[in-house]
């Protein structure tokens, strides 16, 4: 048997190929005389794999796909407070090489233009670094995040820097609006530099599943961007990537997206998947018009857009209630509590909404209101298991309600048994207290309950 | 033992309460004349619980929230392409009230400015509408949203409509650009009608919630909004809900959300939770202070940011092998296959990510390449085993790889049994043929299987 | 003999009646099915004369060239302070329908743009005028203006009012924006009632007559309009005049103009000719196609750009010196001066630069320099006349400039005889003393200086 | 007797002087630490006479001002079609360090802001000039329009080069439009080395009284900046010299003008008076505070403000009629007329309505209209005398409206006597024919009219 999904590619990019709609930039020779009968896809998964279809090996340069990358650098290196007081995150409304600079900040209005670009640019390493050092540390970061070294392509960055006057006009003007601080051309030369590196759809998309993968690269484990600074570049990819359409773009496609002039277009689903597509031709935005159109097309066919409300956190607690077959009451924990044991079990990623589930069950099955006959039916249940052993990740929120559920349990003189082999729960178990018993098993549950023929509680599948 | 969601609800309230910047709207008396020491705040789960603490029985009126919703009947009832060619999609950046058209198309820039929601109000129940009935069909869907029959607040209502002039001057504008099409007074007065309909913050968190439970009212269960509009609404809150900040609020706050000048909120994540604030007074940009301060808050505590990365698509397919132990290879399906029998369980919801899993794990165990000594270990199995039974939702694009999968599993000639309780799989059975087998629990599987003792498999606790 | 003026006219008309570009106004259809063969054009001379050819008895409803009128009139009833506090005066770039508001104040950019001329019809009578009290008020002042009784071509005015969306629209944000006080929709019928006013091209010049005439009309003498309005009116016509293009039109044509959607344009060269032209085919801005050609011609030909420097201000005095040739000295004036007199004539207008060429040539005569050998020929001369009987007009300036040299002469006790038997010098002769006599004919003068037989001064032409 | 004038400037001086609102530029040293206690201005007459007051004889430098001379330059140097193509003539609404390009042309919007005038810069000489050839001719042009050798600032220069990102970033974007054809760095660096010359109010009023004198040196007779350019930049300093306040400029103070941040500020009146002043605080816009007040205090104490309207061309034709004494009628010119010779005098600058008015007096003595009684008084006059003895100038539409009277007069088979001295009439004489005669003196012209005893005419004092 043979995957489906790079048939499913190869019929994408035949049903794009037809639209030879659009040109190749013509305002440098190298791009101008580019191959527009290329093109090519690729996605890859947050776990690594990488599907792609067309000309999959041919190299591009990234061009502006840079931009996002080299904005989550210049946030590590100069700090986001610091970007954040010379960069925008508004979208423009105007063409990418306007200055669209903000009245009154005189900050460009978003990384993703040029002139917010250039200034992330500056930002990166130091403010007196020099462009050799900017380079230097942007294609290391580049190359990682591709799992391959990549390289510069000289004859597109020497053609850029010879038609270079709109940049060096913006670089100007940004040291006279005092948004960088270093000399000007220095810095235009290590953008046109950062846009001439070379890559091809499966290192586009390998960098992007690494952003789709809270910035740890997918294969190599290595924790590239840090979580924080992900969240940022994709919330400006999101309003700002596609230039002057940012709703057009959300509401038809929904994933926050990068194009780059010499064809590229990356796009990043969070949790997903990072796809990329390749064609020279572009609209008169700049945008590869048959990128747009498979990024439009996987969005609708995959069900991709971020707004897609198919996915609905639904029941993830399961709740069960056994009665502890033990020959005396005196090895239960709890005196004043019945025979009773209530087991909730968790399973997959609990974000807030599976904890306030969780939390809910509890009440229902542990709080006893004398208004609600149905409430409260084990309110007198000595012991309570909460199995997490099919719990892949909690959020911090939903690890802060349960704990607090937990404190409250425990505080009602319960005993409480986790099963956390993954140990996802992180709780303060000096705060629980000996009303906390943590383990890995069922079996080791059971006996912590009271090491008694417990067969009711046997019975219950869910541990 | 009690929930301590409402305590932290609480808690919320009080960290945010001795914020008193701002001022409540000043254009109309009765909302100069606020209760500014009101302050509530409301969750409403996509399955109908809702959490509130404040005052969260207080009335307000609805105002610009409404138009968000009345978009959605926009689109009901003239159809998205006809609402389309009538408002934009993008973010002005201009204030709520100024007139914004765009060039060329006259369209309003979007549907949340003034402008767009008085086109919006135009386009519901027909252009020859009179106001009572576009009142009286919004009035009902949101009463329907709501979970209650609202209504509207005469006082309100007549003072707005005192102090309608650049209301009424944008809709003269709107007809003079052949936006709108009947009276423009009427446009106007229904407009600021269906801005007076009263709520309170835990109506509009339910209303909220049925966005995130894709158009579905938590607790009716009835279908109010389909699911495309409520992609398009959603995505409209995301770039242009919070007025002239699109890029800051999506990147601090990240969820999508939709104010009003009497000072309520709504916020809404889709397949997780509705969110609902209310506190009078308003910043510069007409934003309730206190309410963004909730969000903010409630983003950063509860990981609920749109782009948040750490809900990562991990594991949900487990694979295992069990060897039929049958007395005679007679009854097995196909004679040049082995004994094996390939189990793989689904879970959860299942997206495109989910399905890529799945094919992946079927072809490392069913198709051999000589090329890879770790490949088709399985690849003479005689038959496969998909169990969907903890699979609560297909995407599209999964369904779709899905059946691909198994038409191609059953021409090769293995037999293929579905254990598909929910009935998700929704397959193409006479496409399919008899090679595949749907059934509703393991042992119904066991059976077709070959009704043998078929202990192995039984051992494997996936099924 | 018969003038060759309209014959040159006739010349104009023949030579643009080629042009057809543009098409007539097509917003409403009174004004869309004009005949557009229709041509015509007229001089006003600042004495009334007025010259006219072609389609000169021909009317058409004034449309926007009121919002010249409508000015000055809102600035006699309203008062110069409240019209700017109402409206600005700077071209707006925008379209004449926009409604180009200015930050911080919301005043509309000039009285030329439909928010700017709603906002000064609103100020004329007063606040609570009814409509018709301000028609009547405005209808008034342009029939003066034109010389016969004008009135409203009621079925332009009945079709313009179904086709006011847009300027109710504005009249409804400028109530909002707080510019004008009354009902928004009695303004905006006022100003569309003041637009369908009818005249033609002999009426629109002579009313563009007595602008260039300071207000008051060539033939009746009645001072319609204040001199200080139709500074303010002139500066508003060049700068906002012709719409979005005031660089080019003042460059280019140089001519204070105005121009209607119905065809007609006037054009106002201060102290020398209003015109008027008319022809319904309009350019893309709203202008007259031919009538723009027939200024830009009569601009070229007859050297009527403002910024012409062909008129530079010449020597207007002259100066001799006589002998008093009197049988004794007693009779002089001052017994320290010697028997000189020295006369200085000016002619024509008077302004500073030529009062400032009558003091320099007064200091040349009698300031004695000893540094300078050329200077005070004739410092000791006894008498003084001045002769002001050709000076048809002494500007402010020019007279306290001259005044203040009459009281130096007097300081130096010299006699000062001022000949202005057109009472033009208006100086404070108390405070000039006994020094200065004023008469009417050069022979009082004579007689003043001290009936000798003065033959010297009787030589001299000047007086 | 010592002239008043420079007691009112004084006076002037006093009056502002107390005004210190404002601060002088800041953005470089040298113009930061200026003197702000130096005040001055100068009046500079069309004959050349210069009035000063205050401290006239401070340098200092003159910054934008150079940008009117320097774009009189380039009209010159590349021809006024080839500027306009570069550069509009559109105020711009934007502080004068704004790119401010026109859409689609990318022009800049005029040669006022930095954009333009850097542009300006680069079309002095030739495109491939370099920048030392460029600052020469602007040097040599500004020296002679001084009337005396002016140099460079090198402090000045040197200071603003260290801080010259933003016009080196306007220069590159003009480059990157198009607009400039040199290196942007050699334009911008000629554009600081004009803006550092050095000049005082004296130099200023001179340069600005020669714009006011039709581009001829008042005192070297020079004829320095063609006429058409004169009224091109007189056009462009109206609408763009004062930045963004056009129309508030027009209307209050009506003086074509430019201000440099050095404090000094131009204005010149076509024709009559040029004027500069120097106070170096400058208010938001970049204008000297005290500066614009002395403008403004001129303006309205002098009558200077182009609109006013008290300037009215009035009657300067002067009409006698003569009987021809003779002793026989045979020496009359034509026998079918009768023995009238009807004289018309003409005095000072002739322009269209002078002409006109000739015209007029021509058609009411000689034309003969049955209808109208008062007509043709003189209709069979055999001679007709013209007296342009003193008449200045005849504008060019003037001597065409003359022309073709005299045509006329002549080929109804009158004489005409013209008495012209200054040669101003320049007619085609071969044209006329023998029916008209060219003289000098009015005795002349008694001899032509017949050598007779012509007593009636010796008795009007017309000639």
């Amino acid at each position: 048997m043979k995957s489906p999904i790079p048939d499913y590619l190869k019929q994408v990019l035949e049903q794009v190929r037809p639209n030879d709609d659009g040109a190749p930039a013509d305002y440098i020779e190298t791009l101008a005389n580019a191959d527009t009968s290329k093109l090519a896809v690729a996605l890859a998964m947050v776990d690594g794999q990488v599907y792609s279809s067309g000309d999959d090996s041919v190299e591009f340069s990234i061009q502006s796909i840079s931009k996002a990358f080299v904005y989550a650098i210049a946030i590590e290196d100069a700090g986001l407070d610091a970007v954040l007081a010379k960069i925008g995150v508004e979208p423009s409304g105007d063409a990418f090489n306007k200055l669209s600079l903000e009245r009154g900040s005189n900050r460009p209005m978003n990384p993703m233009i040029n002139a917010g670009a250039i200034t992330a640019h500056s930002l990166v390493v130091a403010p007196n670094a020099t462009a050799e050092q900017r380079t230097e540390r942007i294609l290391d970061v580049l190359s990682r995040l591709a799992g391959r070294q990549l390289s510069v392509d000289e004859e597109v960055y020497e053609a850029e820097l010879r038609d270079a006057d709109r940049n060096m006009g913006i670089g100007y003007m940004l040291k006279a609006a005092g948004i960088i601080k270093c000399d000007p051309r220095e810095a235009v030369k290590g953008y046109i530099r950062q846009c001439a590196i070379n890559v091809n759809v499966r290192d586009l998309a390998m960098m992007s599943a690494t952003l789709c993968n809270a910035g740890v690269h997918p294969l190599t484990n290595e924790s590239i961007i840090p979580q924080a600074s992900v969240r940022q570049v994709l919330s400006v990819m999101t309003t700002c990537g596609m230039y002057d359409a940012a709703g057009a773009w959300v509401s038809r496609i929904g994933i926050p997206a990068k194009s780059g002039v010499a064809g590229g277009i990356i796009g990043a689903l969070p949790g997903q998947v990072g796809l990329a597509t390749f064609s020279p031709r572009l609209d008169a935005r700049g945008n590869s018009v048959r990128g747009v159109a498979i990024c439009e097309r996987l969005s609708s066919d995959m069900g991709l857009h971020m707004m897609d409300v198919s996915q609905i956190s639904m029941a993830t607690v399961r709740t069960s209630v056994a009665t502890i077959v033990s020959p005396g009451g005196q090895d239960a924990h709890n005196e004043n509590c019945n025979r009773q044991v209530v087991i909730f079990s968790m399973r997959g990623v609990v974000r807030f909404s599976g904890s306030e589930r969780l939390t809910r069950a509890m009440v229902r099955e542990l709080h006893y209101d004398p208004e609600d006959p149905g409430s409260g039916r084990s309110h007198d249940a000595c012991a309570v298991v909460l199995s997490l052993r099919e719990v892949y990740m909690l959020s911090p929120v939903a690890k802060r309600v349960i704990h607090e559920d937990i404190f409250r349990l425990v505080s009602e003189e319960r005993l409480v048994v986790a099963i956390d082999p993954g140990d996802v729960l992180q709780i303060d178990r000096e705060k629980a207290g000996s009303g906390l018993r943590i383990v890995h098993t069922d079996e080791e549950a059971r006996n912590e309950i009271g090491g008694v023929g417990c067969q009711a509680v046997a019975h219950s599948h869910e541990w």
